[in-house]
């Protein structure tokens, strides 16, 4: 039994692996050599608390595993975050338990590389601008994750609280040094290329009108029934696409338009059959809007990959 | 973090031990108290192999996790076991993972336990003469629980093979000092006071005339759909119990008799319910059947007292 640990995850995975890693997930996923097995879903013994258990199949790959995903709000009242995730790795041979990865961070970090797959393969290459809505801890990693696929030289944030996204626009200019600004909703889609929702919103965060032909949209919040970023008149007319298709219909940002009758699985395109050669962006002037919802088989790549490279620097323990 | 190895876990617990930590999760299940989660259900890479997650809250006691039970049928040809288990505790104040226990040899006593349990509520007290069916791992694990309940002084084992069924006698005579002899279903049946089975059987193990009035029967062997060891005939005459009624009906011993309209909820009272009052045996010329299909909080319950009793003894890993 191989034990990573929390600290370890964080330090031995980039960002630009972590992309790597999920994009060659996802094109398995997208030929049909990965599985994802049902969801069980509990609580525990207070009001609020729930945890999901959501396992995978990476079959070419030989990874199998399940993570264990729990919420508990009271955390934050003792200064913990709510937010929990471990990953159990399956020896594929065996099927006796290979390791146990502490994956708060990597949940972080593969939440991120899909959107940054989906950048990749469906921004204009010549996207500069992004437009970041939402401050919160998720939004930083999304943030990294775009500017490894595109050359971002333009950061509008639009946040609910002026103040937080103010200080969260500070953070971009004085860490990664790229010009940041806190602005309007509308201001801030007059001029993006990208942009990236990422709250826990349940309505649309702004006008469709303001889209300009040619952006790219990836909405990252909505993964529970009622969660919803989007207006669904945008997504009544824009090319789609998104992680696990039926997903995206039942919990993600298109339930909405789907229960509108605006959206349908022919309409979706997975992001492993544009990985497998399915056309994605067509048009310059084209909208593109890829909903990611979530799935373990995510949370099995990254994983393997911090086994793997906490392995090689001898930093995983074995009780 | 902390880790109960496999090793550590067999040697903390005792079967007394284990017998009153599972009656007392049953006590907790059968007044509300308790609650099991749906089951995942995934495989791995190769055919044939398969794994289901199961989870649970007991929740007056505050004690949550998921057992992960993993079938690989090619590890016989390695010398391995098919079958593996591992339960994750999470901490009830946090959702945060508190402790993974190795719990191949749990399974096997807190199986047995339920047993034991149901023996010692159902049973004639006077019960002196066991019928073991099945001569495998889990058999030994059986008697020795039922032993913890009532003095047994005569084992009739029997078996598909008699070679093993011999074999598996005199080690019962050797270590335990038990009179045991292999004999054929009738004879066992005509002398026994108590009946456990525990094979993969997947029809009757025996004619329904052949048991005697004021027997008690467990069977532990069904626990997939087409599984089954008893007549039906048996069942319909019998009174009937269960640890978890609806899943007896769906996938264990009381599947057939279910289909064949010889058994419905309104006939089968759940262990917890007989723990918490209910009558159980009330006459002495009564067959009861106990029906084990097996449950997550048998799981969490015996996992939770070896990762207390190892910590008494410090021989957690904390890597």
């Amino acid at each position: 039994m191989k034990f990573v640990s929390e600290d370890v995850a964080a330090r031995v995975v980039t960002m630009a692996e972590a992309i790597e890693a999920v994009e060659a997930m996802f094109k398995e996923y997208g030929c049909g050599l990965a599985t994802v097995f049902p969801v069980a879903q509990g609580h525990g013994p207070d009001e609020g608390t729930s945890f999901s258990i959501k396992s995978g199949l990476i079959g070419a790959s030989r990874k199998v595993g399940l993570k264990v995903g729990s919420y508990w709000p009271g955390n934050r009242a003792r200064g913990l975050a709510a937010h929990a995730s471990t990953t159990l790795l399956l020896d594929p041979d065996t099927g006796y338990p290979e390791a146990l990865v502490a994956a708060s961070h990597l949940t972080c970090l593969r939440t991120a590389a899909s959107d940054a797959v989906a950048v990749r393969h469906l921004s204009r290459p010549d996207s500069r601008v992004l437009a970041l809505f939402g401050a919160g801890h998720q939004a930083w990693f999304e943030l990294l994750a775009v500017r490894e696929v595109r050359s971002i030289g333009k950061v509008f944030v639009v946040n609910r609280s002026p103040q937080a996204g103010d200080a969260f626009a500070r953070r971009i200019r004085e860490e990664l040094g790229i010009d940041a600004v806190c602005v309007s909703a509308q201001a801030a889609l007059a001029a993006a290329d990208i942009v990236v929702t990422v709250t826990a919103s349940r309505g649309p965060l702004f006008d469709a009108a303001w889209v300009r032909p040619g952006t790219h949209i990836s909405a990252m919040g909505a993964d529970q029934p009622g969660k919803q970023e989007l207006d669904t008149a945008l997504v009544a007319g824009a090319s789609l696409f998104a992680d696990v298709v039926q997903q995206s219909l039942a919990i993600g940002e298109y339930e909405a338009a789907h229960k509108a009758g605006l959206a349908d699985s022919g309409r979706i395109t997975s992001i492993g059959a544009v990985l497998n050669g399915t056309p994605g962006r067509t048009r310059v002037d084209q909208i593109t809007i890829y909903d990611s919802s979530g799935m373990a088989l995510q949370d099995i790549a990254i994983s393997s990959l911090a086994l793997r490279k906490a392995d090689e620097l001898g930093l995983v323990l074995t009780p």
